[in-house]
């Protein structure tokens, strides 16, 4: 799958992902209105309503990136109802050809571990029988509990040819607060993607690594020193746009075959029919998804300008 | 919900959750093949197994104990279907009056730790309504993001009196690779320990914080240590039984008043019925869930023994 992502990454010239965090706020009044005279205000109702909002999004950019990351919080903030919307959403992005990361930051001891990596990336068990549950293509990964807990999802990575994100260094404001800890002189981070690049080397595609690496386009330092500790893993980098992160601050994220760095905007992108920049080329929440679209263009060229203005 | 949890934890003289951690290894035969014949080797009979082998098992210890803790992961192995058995377990705790602490070890940034905070602890706005989904009453979540990661918990446990546990020290083999590492002469776990306290110090119950921390049965030095640095916090104690953990390693995960702590032992419980010392009472897989009453008297007799050859 690592192989899959990088062949599209190439064919799409877009080392972009689109983040499919559908806030019950970003999706546009008539939407939630249909929506909620079908199933009510309820959370089938809102299921519903972030699935239609995928799904116009989906259609409206699969043809210019390699990539989608539903993130499964909000989804699963609508309990039962919610997850069946994230799997009818990866179910149809798979229906696209679209490589499916899912944000699930999940972890934890191995025989649990074992259990998530089983159910998102590879096969349960039951009975006599081998069932494929929500079947991602990638899953992001906690890193907190250790070799252990990170083990399992790499084995299911080998068995089933899937990927993982680690989270390293995360986009988020306080992410310091331990991540930046000194270790024996180095920031915990570090440590951190050392054991990762060893992971990673366990696990090998054909180029690039089945296990990657999380660093928050938030942190561009941070990101250059990464690149250089990870030299096979494919860095999954957000905090693009709505979190402050800009093209000329991912530069360093890369290789210098172009490659090993793939960004995503979420609000930036599903919800940029709320931009002025794109009301004012004629978006109205009634066609939403053009402006999707629109900001899809407008990213792939700031990543594109800034890769080139590197060389 | 805290007060709740000290109150149950005195009424039954029992400082002891039972872990659903429902694998099918764990179900018996009958079980699996009525649930089998009436859906089929699928996820939904996966699903229907567990739901009725955690049922049967509620039925045989709600008494005896304060609450329960589901590990997520068991369920959400089996995609939609096994979410609804995870549902279906949380209800019907609730219906017994127990307390339920969601093994979800959830933690994001701001925003997406929200959505969880919201789904599983709080409510969901839905256009005017708010609506109420997993509903658990405590929830585990990982630290690796900082404060702005926890936060959003934090706020749900005031406005819905709910609670959380942070992971500081986890009980398995590896936890050390990252969580031992030294900072300024002090290991990771202890950096976040003082960090839980401060946050269980916004966030109080009556004697104890909504605020509480997992430290593993398997490190009884650490819990040691740990239990000074958290005085408010009530720790809970995975690692008890099947994962090495014995009563007289506990003592010092309590306070002097006898509380501050709560030990969960999932398979050794659930899974009693395969012991020979289960078997030498009686106890055939057709009676599972009796074996599992005499393991939850059992616990409670080792750890009440342990606490008072402390005194």
């Amino acid at each position: 799958m690592i192989d899959k992502l990088i062949e599209k990454i190439k064919k799409t010239s877009a080392p972009v992902v689109v983040g499919l965090d559908p806030m019950l706020d970003y999706v546009p009044e008539h939407v939630k209105s249909e929506a909620f005279s079908k199933l009510g205000e309820t959370p089938a109702g809102a299921a519903e309503a972030i699935w239609q909002f995928n799904k116009a999004i989906v259609d409206a950019t699969y043809d210019l990136i390699p990539a989608v990351k539903p993130q499964i919080a909000m989804y699963e903030q609508f309990g039962v109802e919610g997850v069946k919307a994230f799997q009818k959403t990866v179910d149809y992005c798979h229906e696209k050809d679209l490589v499916v990361i899912g944000d699930i930051k999940r972890g934890d001891i191995g025989s649990t571990s074992a259990a998530y990596a089983a159910g998102h990336l590879g096969k349960v068990q039951v009975g006599s029988r081998m069932c494929t549950c929500f079947d991602e293509d990638f899953a992001t990964v906690n890193p907190y509990l250790g070799t252990d807990g990170v083990k399992p999802f790499i084995e299911v990575c080998q068995e089933f040819k899937k990927g993982i994100f680690v989270l390293v260094k995360t986009s988020n404001p306080s992410s310091g607060e331990f991540q930046d800890r000194e270790i024996g002189g180095r920031p915990l981070y570090e440590v951190v993607g050392e054991q990762v690049a060893k992971w990673a080397e366990t696990c090998m595609g054909t180029d690039y690594s089945r296990v990657g690496a999380v660093v928050g386009a938030t942190y561009p330092k941070q990101g250059e020193v990464l690149r250089k500790i990870m030299p096979k893993c494919m860095i999954l980098v957000p905090g693009y746009g709505a979190q402050g992160g800009q093209g000329r601050d991912l530069v360093h994220f890369f290789n210098s075959d172009g490659l090993g760095a793939i960004v995503n905007s979420s609000r930036g992108i599903i919800a940029a029919y709320k931009q002025d920049k794109y009301k004012d080329k004629g978006v109205t929440p009634e066609n939403f998804a053009d402006a999707s679209r629109m900001a899809v263009a407008d990213m792939i060229g700031d990543i594109d300008s800034a890769l080139k203005s590197k060389k």
